[in-house]
């Protein structure tokens, strides 16, 4: 699914049009890069704002939670919007104007729905392992059917879904640009630092980055 | 401010209330490292959740964004919730059930007002680049009148708060812990990279990180 213009209304970016893609190989990258999203949603005459994890399943984004959670038993019933967000540098120009930080960030629109079925669920729950920690599920003391039934899993359509990338340096006003001042970008990454294993670990070596 | 108990009733943290905190200086603390937030608020039907850079003064959250902006000129008028999430790490335990992430996170509460004084605006504004690149902001291209008026500065009052923390290994169940599989914590840290210069910068060395 390649396409150019904006699934809905409210998908549309308004803002910097030139930064907004809506192809799913874009919105789908940018998902599968970022551990965690925020999910905002309109209960009981609030707006919440809620970060979780997430991973993907082909269209879909997922997250998981307690059963008795408040956010999970709420999200089936309401419209949602996820937002995601990656921070790769703060933009330096000459002027405070023109300064901006670089990012790829994801907007979706949709109402959640519960996966129920316990195997599907499982395999939900597989592959995200599978995202955090490859080849670790086979290793791990197998789900009991208490802790699956503990878990509730859902999952939206990223069918009305937005990215918006912004992926160089200043932009700075033409009679600027001799400005005795230091332009350009300080890249930001998600770094791994050394893996901390627990005292008692019956294994010693950490498993590899993904 | 120290406190021990929440300000309110949707800000008190229901799932795993022992990694809440609701004193300022943990709130503050968070607000302090992160360099962006997203803002969930309910405007024309939909939820929406919108990533953006924040800053802080004494008890305030500030954002920034352009005057035509929707989201600047929704914001005052609406109940807004704040979400600010810190990741730390990846915590792997020996059953899937047990894995979690170390986080520290921020959720806040109120209504942004607009900081109208272009005084105050212009100071605001400087406390946002201090933050970001210290002792850059005497050394810019002056912020211009009209520059000022195209910008919308909002704060909320970080007084409807609450921070939730999680900063240790893997917690099994006790019959778990002898499964021959590695368990630990793989941390994960936002690393600044080395600076990108631009061709035309007429200042070769790039800012200190702060």
């Amino acid at each position: 699914m390649k396409r150019s213009a904006a699934p809905s209304a409210r998908t549309r970016v308004r803002r910097l049009p030139a930064r907004a893609h809506y192809d799913a190989q874009a919105v789908h990258a940018i998902v599968d890069e970022a551990l965690s999203c925020t999910i905002a949603f309109e209960w009981e005459g609030s707006a919440h704002a809620i970060p979780t994890a997430h991973w993907r399943e082909g269209n879909h984004l997922y997250v998981h939670g307690a059963k008795a959670s408040r956010t999970m038993k709420a999200l089936p019933e309401v419209q949602a919007c996820v937002s995601i967000s990656l921070i790769d540098g703060l933009v330096l120009a000459r002027s405070a104007f023109n300064h901006s930080m670089n990012y790829r960030a994801v907007v979706a629109y949709g109402r959640f729905e519960r996966v129920d079925d316990p195997a599907a669920k499982l395999r939900s729950l597989e592959a995200f392992m599978e995202r955090i920690a490859p080849g670790r599920w086979a290793q791990l003391r197998p789900v009991t059917r208490k802790e699956l039934d503990a878990t509730t899993v859902l999952r939206l359509a990223l069918d009305e879904a937005s990215a918006k990338i912004r992926a160089w340096g200043p932009k700075d006003d033409a009679e600027d640009l001799g400005w005795p001042v230091w332009a350009g970008v300080l890249p930001l990454e998600i770094a791994r630092l050394a893996p901390r294993t627990e005292a008692d670990s019956a294994v010693q070596e950490a498993p590899q980055a993904p």
